[in-house]
């Protein structure tokens, strides 16, 4: 199935990673319903969004590899697959 | 309590937002169930980001605003607010 | 020349936008020059760093595109160019 | 001045500092007249990107420290003192 969805990582170690940021927003909420100082809270929202940028990463860096293999379940055409390739890097940019 | 915390918005406001992105987490782990295109997950990844830095930005505006108008439960010197501060900033850049 | 280079853009046209980007950098030193307010400073250094941004991503947008094709003078192993590509992004967005 | 201007850093400092990222997109430009691989080129955008950013961020902590001490030229009322910086911190996360 990973060459239809162009990862390869396990999905189990995916959503393990996922529900590890789930339990980070839902601390967050923690964090404010406990009136926590608010450079706290930052913090705790800048490790959130580190992980979720990592996870990111990694999909792209494994979908990049299944283009260049010529894999994947995207669009075969090189210059669609550039295209959908550079509008993410592009929104992960943002 | 707002003037201890560094934070003036509403803990419900907030709490509603964070709660909105706990959802889009779990929505995540959810497309990786189903096996759906990489692509859209990162984009999705995305979205979860861009929706903690607005809460982390909004946080950080309602904290200087309480440094600047002398008020907040932060550090009293003003150097040790602004190495506060500007640590947070730093951190979100990264 | 352009696919062992792994860039299709013509040598004139990055090279202008690089000496605007030059420019920029000179008008920031004599802002410091003549005292300008910081604010204003630091408005001009995002703007050099978002056109800094734009000349990268679009030769990363040529190198993939390159790569996808099975063109240019990188490396040949699929996996090799997926690094190097990943290591690109990765350095882009810390 | 430096009260005046916001920031505190010498002059002959920050010129040296900018006078070195003009120096490393000048060199950029010579890259791209060589013909240079595209990931070095973009590896080393990403160095003058690095640098700019890390002056932008010194010039905003010196501008948080002298509004945090009620000092500097910049708007005297505190709302409109965080409007400003946190209009900055926003264009240095875009």
């Amino acid at each position: 199935m990973a060459e239809l969805r162009g990862y390869t990582q396990s999905k189990e170690d995916l959503q393990k990673r996922l529900a590890r940021v789930e339990g980070q927003v839902r601390g967050l909420s923690r964090m404010i319903e406990e009136d926590r100082y608010c450079i706290e809270v930052i913090t705790q929202i800048s490790a959130a969004r580190a992980a979720l940028d990592k996870i990111a990463l990694g999909l792209l860096d494994d979908h990049a590899r299944t283009c260049l293999l010529g894999e994947g379940s995207g669009p075969s055409d090189p210059d669609a697959q550039a295209d959908e390739l550079m509008g993410a890097v592009g929104r992960m940019l943002r």
